[in-house]
């Protein structure tokens, strides 16, 4: 196993060398942020950033860590949301930086692929394609920060997976460093390859704890002809579901968005995000952010978007609608989903949950959990949102009003127990998109059977044997 | 490492008990269709063939099987085409038919999701989709016969992969009993779901090696409300390409399905297979089968297809062009299509290659091609069909008119190597669908990097210590 404690200031002085003086961070001021996560749940301690600009630099340190069992740990954007990116606290962790990797290797729009280094920011790749006159769709709230490195460790979601899929869908090949310091040249640009074991996938979502992927083929698409974006006020989830399936049925993968949002969420981003504001006349229960993209005519989306919406109002599923007429209000219609989650933050604590169950379960698990929660916390603000269309739902709690905020949060994983059983009752996941990092670790182990979490311990000894590799998340060694 | 030499009789008596004597082939007559592939490269030996009812009575065996080392072979519909369900020669493999478990377990068409046995013959479950008003979107020329779980565990692709995806992308959640006997039940119903590394994706493809999938979890599909089947004579692979770029920008997922023809394939099929008819009233050097499909209207596919074969006359890229006006002759046009293997057999022998290039880079490979297999076997007719969106060319080589079969089937291997070499280059796959089974086990070894071999090796120790499942497919002990 990985030594906890720091390593020695030769052996510092070793790594330093690998990536050249101008790009180590020592200075305890400078480290500091890479070392607590954006909700501040945890907070890592590491005496060195290391910056490589290489993939062979990459290679160079994971070689002399295995060696001098160092733990590593792989950060790209720092945005991850259940601790992956954290250092253990022991202080013994060093910090494996990509963003100086941040080239855009290669944007081919014939074939439709764009080779990135992991270190790329999000939103850098999205513009690229752009550029190009292609869509690249994964998007996520902080796509301005995030980068690819994290996306693929985590196999993100976002708001596009219902057309185009999660990360994973969208990978054709990788480059990854093994824990060892071998470099694996995965970077194929196939559609179809049935040549063996499926390495790429194991890498995404392995949240670090395998290698560390250094660069990425990535798919790109056509971009739509038409965009239609609306949104629906709605009397409640089952509506929301009843609507959803009709769009589906309807659309096909031309329905590119479908989210759900409590008027709760409404309130707290007009309240608290500037310019946001509620485009309907008058406030409802639930709302839909239905997202359509046609790629044959602009008159497809408008035609679908239409029919969609009438039959909703016919149906009584619909109380109200409006469809943005402009690129702006989409944007701005998108922009009150987005901030969704730091509108939060001025309400005072919140407990989070990132949950799927399967689609048509949503409404029951709801019902199911807002009864157990108010039951536990009364008084606490429930601010269930999500992407209904993939059964994602960030089950979000703020604390009652006036409620002390520490009292609040400390009962997290009181209320994260109740809220976990109502979903495993449905067969959902405890995490549907944002991981398992330090968060989860331990529910894993205890909600998963023996032999799946054996199964991963059995993966994770011989990718990583010297156990260098972001110890301490996903499993715990054993 | 399992054994070679046949189980002692006392030992089959103890496996012929857990699936009861009825349910066990010992006769040689019996098992001998079990022994051969369908093109006949490999004949094995094997002296039981064992019909489980049960995933635990797959458990049971498996468990024995580990602890004598008694190696097992999976075999479902014995469709495949590289050897990974055929018994080594030796005559010490037991083969495990899962046939007897061929039920659906559950249809469910407002979650769009069908659960079932590994077992299912595909065409059944495309039928139990449909009679939900739902799709199962597999098709392969084998799916009258073909069983899930090949399917899955040869992550099969077929005419719709454009779409739909392959295999993997149609899986949500699998059952599978490892080596050792254990049932992982991963039987979920989740879009997303990040908790650990993703196991499924690992078992699907594994061709057996891994462990037994005995059951799935899989994706439908609301039935297109239009379709609109055309085959179009065009000049060149160039001109399809085009045609294609222009049809996937126009389409997006619309476009279900592109298949790439060559004029020997459509003279192959005329004279060969009963009912096939060249629909076009003069001869084109290539075809390109294209399949519209749109779940808002059948007027939108109507459109899409008219638009499309108009650019491509106007474009120059269509010679002619015709588009079928009923679903019967929709049908036919993909029987022509679908039969262009078996219309090889009268032909003589025929050298096959399954591989993939970036789709842009079709033309310049087929070419390449071309020109080295007819310098290496002059008079040697090409017969390259298959699909064209996905990169995926059946890369077919019939005899030259009146030599020896045998001689030329002789040269398979060399063919190959000339034919993958050029594949390669190109940064291409030699198997796009198939996968490696015993066929390009040795191949495989030699085109991969040491540490990609490597961790495929120390996955399959670490799921099968004993060596017992597969044993010989995909990656040779070591």
């Amino acid at each position: 196993m990985s030594n906890t404690t720091s390593p020695s200031p030769a052996l510092l002085d070793r790594f330093a060398a690998i990536v050249g003086e101008a790009n180590v961070l020592r200075e305890p001021a400078d480290i500091a942020p890479r070392l607590i996560e954006n909700r501040g749940l945890y907070r890592g301690a590491s005496p060195m950033v290391l910056k490589p600009g290489t993939t062979a630099e990459v290679a160079a340190i994971l070689t002399l860590a295995s060696e001098t069992g160092t733990a590593i740990v792989p950060q790209t954007g720092n945005t991850g949301l259940v601790g992956g990116q954290t250092p253990r606290e022991a202080g013994g962790d060093l910090i494996l930086s990509l963003e100086r990797m941040n080239r855009v290797r290669e944007v081919d729009p014939v074939a439709n692929i764009i080779v990135v280094d992991a270190g790329c920011i999000l939103a850098d790749v999205q513009r690229a394609a752009d550029n190009a006159g292609r869509l690249f769709p994964l998007s996520l709230g902080s796509e301005g920060s995030c980068r690819i490195g994290g996306n693929l460790s985590t196999n993100a979601g976002g708001t596009a997976v219902l057309a185009y899929g999660n990360m994973r869908q969208l990978c054709l090949g990788l480059e990854a460093v093994l824990p060892t310091g071998e470099i694996w040249d995965g970077l194929r640009r196939l559609k179809k390859d049935n040549t063996g074991y499926d390495l790429r996938d194991l890498f995404i979502g392995a949240e670090g704890t395998l290698g560390v992927i250094t660069g990425a083929v990535l798919k790109m698409f056509p971009q739509p002809l038409g965009r239609q974006v609306a949104l629906a006020g709605l009397a409640s989830p089952d509506a929301a579901l009843a609507l959803f399936q009709e769009a589906s049925n309807r659309c096909g993968t031309a329905l590119t968005g479908f989210e759900l949002m409590p008027r709760l969420g409404v309130e707290f981003t007009t309240r608290h995000i500037p310019g946001v504001r509620d485009p309907l006349a008058s406030p409802h229960d639930w709302y839909a952010l239905i997202d359509i993209s046609t790629s044959d005519s602009a008159e497809t989306a408008e035609r679908m978007m239409q029919a969609l919406l009438e039959h909703g109002f016919e149906e009584g599923l619909v109380e109200d609608a409006v469809v943005a007429a402009s690129g702006a209000q989409q944007a701005a219609l998108w922009h009150m989903r987005e901030s969704m989650s730091d509108a939060q933050k001025p309400e005072g604590g919140s407990i989070k949950h990132d949950v799927s169950v399967p689609v048509s379960k949503i409404p029951a698990f709801m019902e199911e959990a807002r009864l157990a929660v108010l039951e536990a916390i009364p008084g606490a603000r429930i601010c269930a949102f999500g992407h209904l269309g993939d059964g994602n739902i960030h089950y979000n709690i703020s604390q009652p009003v006036g409620a002390d905020k520490q009292a609040f949060i400390a009962r997290w994983r009181e209320i994260n127990h109740i809220v976990h059983g109502i979903v495993l009752s449905y067969g959902g996941s405890i995490s549907a998109e944002h991981g398992i990092g330090q968060l989860k670790r331990d529910e894993l182990a205890v909600i998963r059977t023996g032999i799946e979490i054996e199964l991963m311990r059995r993966i994770k000894r011989s990718f990583d044997p010297a156990g260098i590799m972001n110890p301490g998340k996903v499993i715990a060694a054993g």
